[in-house]
């Protein structure tokens, strides 16, 4: 029989379709699957050999799933903020990203991935340069990813010209076929970064493979201009004009989206990841997520990478998701903290295709949680445990982690990585970018 | 001689009028008072006796104030959220009121100064019922505090009738008279619950005390339309037409401004407690801080009680402010990060009418000061101390705290008060309230 680990704590949040809480519950894990949940006195009762992780003050849920990340950009967090858009990209970002390495990518993804584990994230969805770097790291994090090689029209510092990309993406497709933890997705840049032929062609492999098919859409105003100009229609319009609207893909950001473009997502099963704090600093506007809920759009929540946000908290993300939408709307009930956590969780797990897998603590899904310590002033009183984790709780309340059924964090020390051994590596990634 | 301590870390951001930031420094605290700052082996040397606090990847900064609370509120903390005010507040939060004892906001403003220490406050702000039991319990914490009782024209669950508050708040003035750290202030509720002639008797009951006017003011539409309908004038210019605009009022909110009510405000030298958090929950509304600083007017920030925010961590505040003015004013270089950061120090300083005493680090000042520990993923690589600050760091984020030169928290555990008992007894009250 299979190793057996139960995971005991005062509260269990579930994210079941009826929002089921237990209270002194505990979710029994074989290998990397729940197959009970239940009272914790009769579990751990009736299978006294398995190992037990148990909180009694602890609050257990699914692990949170970010969206849309560029983890490696954390060896950018805090060069440069408060600039305009482009002065910031092409004064501080992109000189730099042209003389990225595989090795600064896989050692800024793993201080990613640390910060990720820390704060609660379970699963995120990548999208940069030397995404094999990218991979090394998650699978050797225990995360579950999904990524691929960000593609444009330009040479990219990766791979050079773009048809190596395309050698790229398939070595990436084969040496990941069958991984447990890690999907390769299609990953155009943006529309006006990639032809409609190379959109098209990219649609394609999505299509061949069964991958997700992630885009930066209607992130602000100069993309929508500009994409009129080129194509005499907005990006939703001009990807919709080219039969590449689908329920394969995941649109980033989606700020600038009139009620119509809304109307076309929602009928194109088009999934929307929401990255407000990103929006927020580079100033590119309010997603209109409470309208697309409306429209039945299926909504997940990332952080965009650290370089825009500055972190990958996704319990700052939810916290401020739940509050802007309050004031931009001038509506206190918009955007309630039961939406907010579906948005973090189930939404998250659906945005990817993965609803059957992952995003709610249910037997049969993958154990793919979190526990919480409550015993803290800021997570006290407790009247409502998806109140707290949305308005109060911060990822730093997070201090077990299990992923797949493996602990990667347990008493706030991750077990997967070496943390210092990272951290002291990002001394050299420093020095070599500000010199560079 | 008085007992002195030495504070050292890697950096040392003194928010100075110049923006100094040193490395490898330290303050020499002598009782109170910082009498030095300077390179940390050289003053260790020079002090071979005074108490070390050496923390070599750490950041000392002023500690942070937070200009506008109702510490007591965390009790109802999460009690009710999503919820239009009126409702909220008829429903869920008077009736709960009314039922307060002193017992119940002796603890629960305990529990929120906890909070506070923990997440790198030192000075602040209070309004609210039973204030000599917040008095009793900022004592306690060894906090920098200004409290007042809070009047309107009803019955009080505290004092009863209206004139046994002018009674308790002279109790007050008698009580902490010459008070180290506690420094009463006047606190007419709003325009909207005191008449005018009681605000013009606080008004006079400032002005003889030499005390601050803490009044709630243009939080929403709702209070400027009640407004205009009693009294033919805007919360602003009512105010302005009882020749109460003062340099000694600190106005909350101030979320419903015209360009002429900023001009008042500054022609007033009125200062702001700006409190974006609640702003946004409650759906106030976005309140135009950028064009109040650019009239110069002084602003502090200010978490509110945690009943509507739903916490007091002023470093979330300080994320959140640096970020929605951006997307408000679609400009990414608004509010930047040394604003922010200077509006959650100095500015409070100065909003309080200490700017001469705490703010900043500086020869002369008093001793409040935090260090936050730097050897973490999310604040790693560091280019700039305050966009981390800003953008990344997290009240979880500070170690140690020194109040008035008194170390109140080290190594996280709180030395002023007794944690784990507060939070046992917010159990009772919790009950109590769910009962009630």
């Amino acid at each position: 029989m299979e190793k057996l680990l139960i995971v005991s704590g005062k509260y269990l949040l579930t994210i079941d379709p009826e929002g089921t809480i237990l209270e002194d519950s505990a979710v029994v894990i074989a290998g990397e699957t729940i197959i009970e949940i239940g009272p914790a006195s009769e579990l751990t009762g009736r299978y006294p050999d398995a190992e037990l992780l148990a909180e009694p003050c602890g609050l257990i849920m699914p692990g949170l799933i970010n969206t849309h990340t560029h983890a490696a950009m954390s060896c950018f967090r805090g060069l440069a903020d408060d600039l305009p858009l482009m002065q910031w990209l092409q004064e501080y970002i992109f000189p730099r990203e042209a003389r990225l390495t595989g090795e600064i990518v896989y050692y800024s993804t793993l201080l990613s991935l640390c910060e990720m584990i820390r704060s609660g994230t379970t699963s995120f969805n990548d999208m940069y340069l030397f995404a094999a770097d990218v991979a090394r790291a998650a699978d050797e994090s225990g995360m579950r990813a999904w990524l691929g090689e960000v593609l444009y029209d330009f040479p990219s510092p990766n791979y050079g010209e773009l048809e190596n990309g395309f050698a790229y993406m398939e070595q990436l497709f084969a040496d990941y076929s069958g991984h447990e933890l890690i999907t390769i997705t299609v990953n155009p840049h943006a529309v006006y970064t990639c032809s409609p032929e190379l959109l098209l062609r990219l649609g394609e492999m999505a299509a061949d493979r069964g991958a997700v098919y992630h885009i930066h859409l209607s992130e602000n105003r100069d993309e929508v201009e500009t994409c009129r100009e080129r194509h005499g229609a907005s990006p939703v319009r001009h990807l919709k004009n080219l039969g590449l609207l689908s329920d394969r893909m995941l649109a980033a950001h989606c700020v600038q989206l009139d009620d119509e473009e809304i109307a076309l997502l929602a009928g194109s099963e088009v999934k929307v990841a929401h990255c407000m704090e990103s929006n927020m600093k580079l100033a590119s506007g309010t997603a209109p997520v409470v309208r697309m809920l409306e429209a039945c759009v299926c909504v997940g929540i990332g952080t965009d990478g650290s370089a825009s946000n500055n972190d990958v908290d996704m319990f700052g993300e939810m916290n401020t998701v739940a509050k802007v939408h309050k004031v931009a709307r001038m509506d206190p009930t918009a955007m309630d903290a039961d939406t907010t956590l579906y948005l973090a969780t189930m939404g998250g797990a659906r945005a990817l295709g993965a609803e059957n897998r992952v995003g709610s603590l249910e037997v049969g899904k993958k154990a793919d949680l979190i526990i919480l310590d409550l015993d803290q002033p800021h997570l006290t009183p407790m009247y409502h445990p998806v109140s707290h984790l949305v308005y109060a709780a911060r990822g730093a309340d997070v201090i077990h982690s299990v992923i797949n059924g493996r602990i990667v964090m347990e008493n706030r020390k991750i077990i997967s990585l070496d943390e210092q051994a990272i951290l002291a590596h990002m001394g050299e990634i420093r020095r070599q970018i500000i010199t560079s």
